[in-house]
């Protein structure tokens, strides 16, 4: 499917061990370049802990806002994993074992004769009324309910769900963008580009400050969903910035 | 300062380039264990887009939930560093050039042969009524107002801030952490780790699952501010493991 609107997300982290930094999370980083690769525009991202309330409240805020969210974590076997239990409250659903899930854990566990147990089983309880996330790499499943895909925390089978949801997703014109670089700090440079900016409002111009990377300081991100605006304006950023090198009497920093 | 009540924080990451997927944010990461360290429970973080009134919102809502906020992102000298703009209006203090931040910051750019312009004396914009906080690396100083600590994006930045601000915080009683490893899956010590935690509800139990690391299978780590409790539970919870690992047949792992 694509639309030409806008097409907004959101992403709710869970988890006790990214907050008290025992895990480097990288989830979010896959989850922003899936949703740019899509031209779906991630707007927001919480990290909240295994609270029930908690992950209720940004579930609930977060889905009344965004045209989806996306929830990576707390869908395991453990007392810790209550995911499933909070999005369930959220939408005032029930939250049975899901047939088609028991079925395929149970192909999975008996093909590595693990046994079913009350702890395992956790894993195929699925609020009424949603649609399963079957992956490729883990056979618990995630599950999609109004606009709201509970995925895996472990960034393996997070990849592969993501995978598995992308045909179904809307997406948006996607966003381009160029990158111009700078042999000056970002002050040299800040004040034409907020000029810039002015006059092209629909290409939003980015600065980021590099340090001690070669010679270049400063890295100028064009982004647009207009091809021939982004380039336009990408061409006068060049200008500006190559006035800014001559008038500091310093060679430009290769790519540009 | 100490103190024996329980200390929290709020973390609010600022950039669309986070949101892009182009920047991979390691600061979440860094303030998580900063808070750790220190006994503060980091207990939510955000990331908003480069947007006033996304800014705003965000840090009213969590200035008004926990002890202290960080923010990180947006404080340099082009169009669209607004984070301080923000932090004014979410306070609705005004926003002038800080005579003290002016004075750093033209020292600095005196020794370099840096020229002063608009552009750069953005950084010296302080809400009315904050304290400078300044770091060892960058002349631009962050600011505290209130409960909020504005700090920069460029993580080599961020961490001197925060180690600047360090001795300013309260701290709480450091909560303490035992890792018990398995051999056999999550599934399997589910169960017997869920009874544990009814046992034990001042341990928070949280289980991990690894992915064909070795033969350890999944990681249970258990947090407590009470060292006695803390290792009681440890011994209860290795106890369970060593028993799963007799009925699986199995060595345990290295390491318990």
């Amino acid at each position: 499917m694509t639309s030409t609107a806008s097409i907004t997300a959101g992403l709710l982290v869970i988890g006790d061990e990214i907050l008290s930094g025992r895990t480097r999370d990288v989830n979010i980083g896959a989850t922003a370049e899936f949703c740019t690769d899509l031209g779906i525009e991630l707007r927001e991202v919480r990290v909240v802990s295994d609270e029930t309330d908690e992950i209720v409240e940004a579930v609930n805020a977060l889905r009344a806002r965004y045209t989806y969210i996306f929830t990576t974590g707390g869908i395991g076997p453990t007392h810790d994993d209550i995911t499933a239990d909070a999005i369930a409250k959220a939408f005032g659903v029930a939250l049975p074992i899901n047939a088609q899930a028991r079925a395929m854990l149970e192909t999975r566990w008996k093909e590595r004769g693990i046994e079913v147990n009350e702890a395992r089983l956790r894993m195929a309880r699925i609020p009424e009324g949603a649609d399963l996330i079957v992956n490729s790499v883990s056979a618990a499943p995630g599950f999609r309910i109004g606009n709201v895909h509970v995925m895996a925390g472990v960034p393996l089978i997070m990849r592969a769900m993501l995978e598995a949801i992308a045909p179904t997703l809307q997406t948006g014109k996607k966003v381009l963008s160029v990158t111009v670089k700078a042999a000056v700090g970002e002050g040299t440079v800040g004040g034409p580009l907020g000029e810039l900016q002015l006059q092209y409002p629909d290409v939003k111009m980015g600065s980021y400050p590099q340090m001690g990377v070669n010679k270049v300081m400063t890295e100028l991100v064009l982004r647009s969903s207009d091809e021939a605006l982004l380039h336009e304006a990408a061409g006068k950023v060049r200008e500006m910035v190559a006035a800014a090198h001559k008038k500091a009497g310093i060679a430009p920093p290769d790519g540009n």
